[in-house]
């Protein structure tokens, strides 16, 4: 017996809007019973009272419980990543999989997912963050049989943040936290969760770690590690994707890591390993085969890219992340001919400074 | 004695940093005897109460002051469009020709350049207003010496918008105007000035345009125009960018038109015409060759791009030409390799809905 | 028999936080069966992609369905009007009856409400949503034993937008709409269903109304119409409240019309009719009276406040309804000493240009 | 030989609109060489990118020398104060100071004024910009005659900023800065400016005063202190005003504290002190005697209003100085009935934390 991962991308009119995925379940294109997780593209802003994200969570989690117990249904890994900026397309992406008696044919997408423990406050943006989600990551591998990091090509996480009452209950217990600045919060938290990942994978020594290296060190870096931060939960919900020749089925990965939010060849050169031409923009017939595009996306802490500066770290109007989300996914849209990507913002740690990792998950070429 | 054109690329660290341009006249570099017209990306939001724009037009004309007479700085042509989203690079253009007595080697850009008359207050957005714009440009291409409208690659236009007072002198005098609501008159003032350079260059015919087809029928547009509207001029201010075999020098000009935000192929397609490979992204030394992109980036009216919805319409919080113009500068740096380009919002009737004319101004290939 | 009017104000720390309410009926503050009405201050844009008041308006639903069944929870009005700015508290105002032995003793607060049909969205901004609403005004001033108008101190009406998907539909259909810009149906909404509710109070007469005067003659007004648009709801739903001597227990209520978002004293005119000193801020004491104050806000249409420009209507960054919320939430919390009130944006024909109604519902004087 | 001041309130229809100063001048009613400091509330977003302040200082300063020489006009502080937000009304503040052979009749209005030397930009936010401020608040002093610290009313500076440029200016000289956050360090700036002030009148003894406490410790604070931080300047402009009996003339001022955002009372207090009723709203006849209201805004750090929860700082769509600015000049306004006063935004140490200084200038009672 094998497992089949299945990855279905499914349009959302909101944030609510989960009548695709109910569609396919009563179409039988979706197995509920083995929806893994669900990755959202909302229409928020993406930041800290970005309540489109909860709304998506919540609405999905009901959902999920017309279709399987409530235990079952809080299972299901819920990464809500805020903000369509610019041309893209808010979306799920559902990850299922299941038994199948298909023999395996090479390597195939596989998938694995865990929750860690709730994190303390105070323990926010700090090693005590990077252990507990190394841990996670490790479990998750376990959870899709991948036993060399090197098959790994993607890991989302989603992680909490800090509110003004959340400080207030950690100060309340004579807890310290890394900011009191909750937009800064959660760049904290995505910092951590993904130098746990970079941890986990072997990308970088756990002992070069420290608190004061989070978030300000930007040599250290993860070229797998994806993560949102959220309001809407507070522990870590961890999924993994990678290849493993125990699984079966036609769906394949890579990854790509991009130097800068332009460097779109490094995406083109997955592209291509996975058996695009990708010679200019996808074809629409290449296009077909594109199942999910999954990226970071940020803004240079330099304020330059390749030389010449942006503006997005000085404007008071536009958060960097919403001014990013929309350059990059230009970039990513420019090279696979359609918006409807997942763009994330917030790459601390997850790629080089202004850069960030792609994932690319296609059907195998014919 | 022919002319040549130069185009000269400058950063600008804020809006009122022309010290760039200054360094370059004292160096020699540029002659401001020979400056026809200076575009400015600027970093406001490009929308009503974007000051940036003012704040650089003033710093511009004392700058220019300094070099020459009053009556000449005025003459200068001074374009500036609010808005570098995503990592979009706030910089000048500066448009200079000097005679010269090298001879043509083939065809090389030409730029001309007029002034139309006063218009009227009640011929704004009406066929008045398209007329004389069509007249203008026929003007400005006699000026760089082009008598083919298919030698004209690219037309910015400055046009006039109305005001209370103006509405109010306009109906003192028994005249209609096209709209009260002076927002509005800006873009009923950029759509008729669209209307008259496709007119002009004979992409449209004239009896098809009629007053209700103004900033309505969006099937008529322009595939070269490249319209903004403001408070400081009552005629029209009118660049021509083309190519002529009467003009010497090693720059070189094409364009494209997108049919929609990431519609970057065309956009390649002129870059090969001008001897780039373009295969993936520009290469660095390919890079270097590419002097100016000047285009238009607007939201599609219909909520969609190839069929996905895209949310720019429906942002409270973010102005739609805010997101337009950072997504398609992000799929236009994709292509060429850098952000330091002209994105410009706002495109009626120049290019088809969403879509819009991209100019590539080059070096010669060796 | 007699009716008797409960209004709980109660703190929300989030759009889906409902546990205040959860809490006042496990407590028995609260008994379940007899809620009318809640109205939330919740804490998005207010503006057309302001997803927090749909999950406010699913996180009460589900509370309710917790307590009620399915189809009663359906009844409850739920009126959320997005928009927290400056100091604005988020919160709840839940509206509960009860039957009850007690005796009038003169005038007490009185409650009624209804909903109206599903709108058709060729409908919306029209004198067809004008003539729904002042039905649906008549039948929920019946709902609350009320007869004659002059009784009616408010009434809340929560009313539905246009979104390019809803402009769709209708098209697609042959209709026409009131306006493609999203944004600007909610004002017109609201603008029609004030006017609703003017004419079923007697303030306008009926023919007085053509589809060309709606949201364009500020002339005409209700000093007692309060409107919100929201994206979660097709149809219209009212709540009157008023002044009734069938009713019975300690609220009472009273209203008044600020001519600008800076008229307190009209306000503080309401708060001495129902016994409060008033003079300078509410002391403490005299703000534990205060049950609830609900007012509209809005720039005016002219762009002065007393002869002095405002800029809240040349603003592309902020929405206007934001500035204004947060400016007269100012102008009242320094009137009544704290900022838990509701402040709702948007007050087209809702009290006199850039002024507003508001309404008083107090604890009598000991 | 007396002074008097004169203090001109002066309506601006833009940033560059100094064509109210120049009819007053070309009236005789400013006299040129006698201004000391111009106030402007300029309608920016007043934060990081705001160019309108520059725009303002530039249009300024054009039209000073237009009345003096170079050094002359550069000698004026102007004090360009970025956000109109909620009805607030952008408008000028001249300060004006001649000789007289009037007699002083009790005491009246002193205006004094300095710049301190450039600020290292290492030194931004830390004890080095106290004590140069201190020592440039007792030069202002010195300036305005005044010798006892309690006869100061209000002192206005404007401090630098940090850009990524000055950060890397710094950095590249082996500096360490206070932050690199943009946004941050404007109040950073404000912060150890307004300590500053505590130091030179008083306030806080010097020795209280430690880097770690800037910005942080919100116990410490002066009441007459208000810093606005631009993006064009390096050095400090300091202005301050007091009461003399060595001044002339009917001008008089007076301040009081806010202890959170719509703490009026002590401002009505102070008023009564000058002589007004002001019982309600200030009548149209006693409004006429208000010459300028000078105050400070700013969102609680702990996130409530008299207990009850904002949502400023949670905002990221609107920065908190924003949604301060609209609120408090909404209860500001409704105590003195007009919105052309001078709310700034950041009140670091400059008054209790949510609360803020104000001044109260006005013309003699009758």
């Amino acid at each position: 017996m094998t497992r089949r991962a299945y990855v279905h991308r499914i349009a959302a009119a909101a944030p609510d809007d989960v009548s695709g995925i109910e569609n396919a379940i009563s179409d039988g294109r979706i197995d509920p019973a083995g929806i893994v997780a669900i990755f959202g593209k909302t229409e928020g802003n993406g930041c800290v009272n970005d309540f489109a994200r909860g709304f998506a969570t919540q609405s999905l989690g009901l959902m999920l419980q017309r279709h399987m117990s409530a235990e079952a249904a809080h299972a299901v890994c819920l990464v809500m990543s805020g903000g369509t900026e610019g041309g893209m397309s808010p979306h799920w992406t559902v990850f299922e999989r299941r038994d199948t008696v298909e023999g395996p044919n090479g390597v195939a997408l596989a998938i694995g997912r865990t929750r860690t423990p709730v994190l303390p406050f105070g323990d926010l943006g700090r090693v005590a963050e990077v252990d507990m989600v190394a841990a996670g990551v490790r479990a998750a591998m376990a959870d899709a049989g991948i036993t060399d990091p090197a098959d790994v090509h993607f890991v989302q996480i989603k992680c909490p943040l800090l509110t003004l009452r959340r400080i207030g209950e950690a100060e309340a217990k004579g807890e310290t936290v890394s900011t009191r600045d909750t937009l800064k919060s959660m760049g904290l938290s995505r910092a951590a969760s993904a130098l746990g990942v970079a941890v986990a994978l072997g990308e970088i020594a756990r002992d070069q770690i420290t608190d004061d290296k989070i978030a300000t060190d930007w040599s250290l870096w993860s070229g797998r590690a994806s993560c949102s931060s959220g309001i809407e939960l507070l522990d870590h919900e961890i999924v993994v994707l990678g290849s493993s020749p125990a699984w079966a089925g036609p769906l394949v990965i890579d990854h790509a890591v991009m130097a800068d939010g332009i460097d779109v060849e490094p995406v083109r050169a997955a592209l291509r390993r996975l058996g695009f031409s990708a010679d200019g923009q996808l074809s629409p017939a290449e296009r077909g085969r594109l199942v999910a595009l999954l990226s970071k996306a940020e803004a240079s802490h330099d304020g330059k890219i390749r030389g010449h500066r942006h503006t997005m770290l000085d404007d008071s109007d536009i958060s960097a992340t919403r001014h990013a989300r929309a350059f990059v996914c230009g970039a990513l849209a420019g090279l696979v001919g359609h918006a409807e990507i997942y763009v994330s913002g917030g790459a601390e740690h997850q790629g080089p400074d202004g850069g960030g990792p792609v994932a690319v998950i296609a059907t195998r070429a014919g």
